[in-house]
């Protein structure tokens, strides 16, 4: 089979993993066809089983590669796993779905993984002490400088800093790092088929510090780097206001925007992308797609957790889902098109 | 007159402050009658007449106050002020126009001050040294613990920092802040009708700090805080995650939400109010309103600078000076229909 083939791993199958591949699988079967697409799903095969009436039947991943969808089971499960409940169990097949899917991409049999949510205390509990997915790839794949691109559409936000304590975000921002999420995400928007990216750099402090009365980072670190690329062939603009390079990234002024720390970055693309039903006051929805760059494999995950509270009771929403296989097929689509 | 009436500054007459004023008197004139309320215009009188096709013709005020608008003329102007041009003069004329405007306002000749902008580097150029409007109110009311909040519609954030650097913003976070910016956030949403309000804290660190893993502020500072108003006629919740607080607050669990930073509370309020033509790359959308809490007077502000490069040109929008107004008016009206 000469088509593009993307790994779904299942994250935490007591999470709504499960119910969102079955989902996203049935919505996708069109287009699985005529984008010569297919998904091998990573996981537990019995947590598949359980969800089979929405996606319909599921062969097992036989190695022949005939199939537009099918299971590799890295079960069976050694204790059966509720929906909804945590555990090390769930938290074992979690890492074993990923740890497959990297050995699946190094060989080239996958051209990048899809990742649904897993559970950082399941993990923990099961003996794999890695803050989450990113960290778990940096070190599964070698590769430790990593940047998270969340992105709702063609609102893409890169980030030069993600979990740490605000008080140690100036610190985070020195030349080297700015210059490499600057090139890994115009890397991405080229893999996207931007041929000349535009890049708003947002600026650490308010109003890029106001000539240096409010802070001084934007002008030592940011306006020299992005003055070194006045002849690139890509565009760097910065350092912007952080309160409004937002507006223009909506109104297309850039490709991608750098934000220089979380909040910065999750704020808005959180608030174009999510929603939260007035009435109720539950999430209504969650869409997203948050993608790694930098690693040697082409990696797009949703941008939401593993949901115990609604797992197994069927409105599990899998539009994140949708999303991120849709980036990780533009991501990949134009190499593996040219014989990947 | 018995109604309402409010003080409006014109700001720096160079920039968009007079067209933006004729075009919201335009608009308002219904409402005026209708709403008992009256605009005394402080500001240069040659600047509006400038302007005055937009409104229509305006009296000086002439302290009889039955005209639903006039005129308080800080002027003349002792050097001619030129649209789009920034001088000394214009900088005088927009302090004078506050200086007058607080003066009316401690006597109880308005209920409320609402500022047009005006241009730093023009005031200090007059000889006032002061970062902005906020500073200076603060400086001439004798009030230095002032609150921003800046509000969009029902999407209103209160900040506990405004113009610091990134990396003094830990510091700023403390218990008497917190309690105050609080406190003060309660008094507006009474002000403006809400018998029970609902507050959101938003996090300093990146989900919280994850139970102490990104910094420890929000366990040591922000929780008690909250916890410590179980008890209260108003609801505190928190710290809540940055990057969700907000998609909560648009879908109304809280009447307002308190932004630890200035980008962390400017970039969603920003982004749902602002916007800019993706085409012309210009500013076409500029709503919201800067309210400023804590002062012994009322004062709302537009939420956008003076403009220079389109100001003269006609083409400014009042959106956000009706708005401010309008906040204003709703801050200010039931005291004054209680007889202020």
């Amino acid at each position: 089979m000469s088509g593009l083939r993307l790994g779904v791993t299942m994250g935490d199958p007591a999470g709504i993993g499960p119910e969102i591949i079955a989902k996203a699988c049935a919505r996708l079967r069109p287009e699985l066809a005529r984008r010569s697409l297919s998904l091998v799903i990573l996981g537990s095969a019995a947590a598949m089983r359980g969800v089979e009436s929405l996606s319909g039947p599921i062969p097992l991943e036989d190695g022949s590669h005939t199939a537009p969808i099918s299971i590799f089971d890295v079960g069976p499960e050694r204790v059966p796993v509720e929906p909804g409940v945590m555990s090390a169990e769930g938290g074992r097949l979690a890492y074993e779905a990923i740890n497959h899917a990297v050995r699946l991409a190094s060989q080239g049999r996958i051209a990048g993984i899809v990742t649904a949510p897993l559970n950082k205390e399941a993990l923990n509990l099961a003996g794999y002490h890695y803050s989450g997915h990113t960290d778990m790839l940096a070190d599964l794949t070698g590769a430790p400088d990593s940047v998270m691109m969340l992105a709702h559409g063609d609102f893409r936000v890169s980030h030069v800093s993600t979990h740490v304590a605000l008080a140690q975000v100036p610190s985070k921002l020195t030349e080297p790092r700015l210059r490499r999420v600057i090139q890994l995400t115009v890397e991405a928007l080229r893999m996207l088929g931007i041929a000349r990216p535009r890049i708003g750099v947002a600026a650490l402090n308010p109003h890029a510090g106001e000539g240096g009365i409010f802070g001084r980072e934007d002008i030592d670190i940011t306006a020299p780097v992005v003055a070194s690329y006045a002849d690139a062939d890509f565009d760097v603009f910065g350092p912007v206001s952080g309160d409004t390079v937002f507006v223009k990234l909506r109104a297309r002024q850039y490709d991608a925007v750098v934000a220089i720390y979380h909040d910065q970055g999750h704020v808005p693309v959180k608030l174009l992308g999510f929603d939260v039903d007035p009435v109720t006051g539950q999430w209504k929805a969650l869409s997203g797609v948050n993608v790694t760059l930098g690693l040697p494999i082409i990696r797009t995950s949703v941008d939401h957790g593993t949901a115990f509270d609604i797992a197994g009771k069927g409105i599990a929403n899998e539009e994140s889902l949708v999303e991120a296989i849709d980036y990780a097929v533009q991501l990949a689509g134009p190499a593996d098109a040219a014989g990947r």
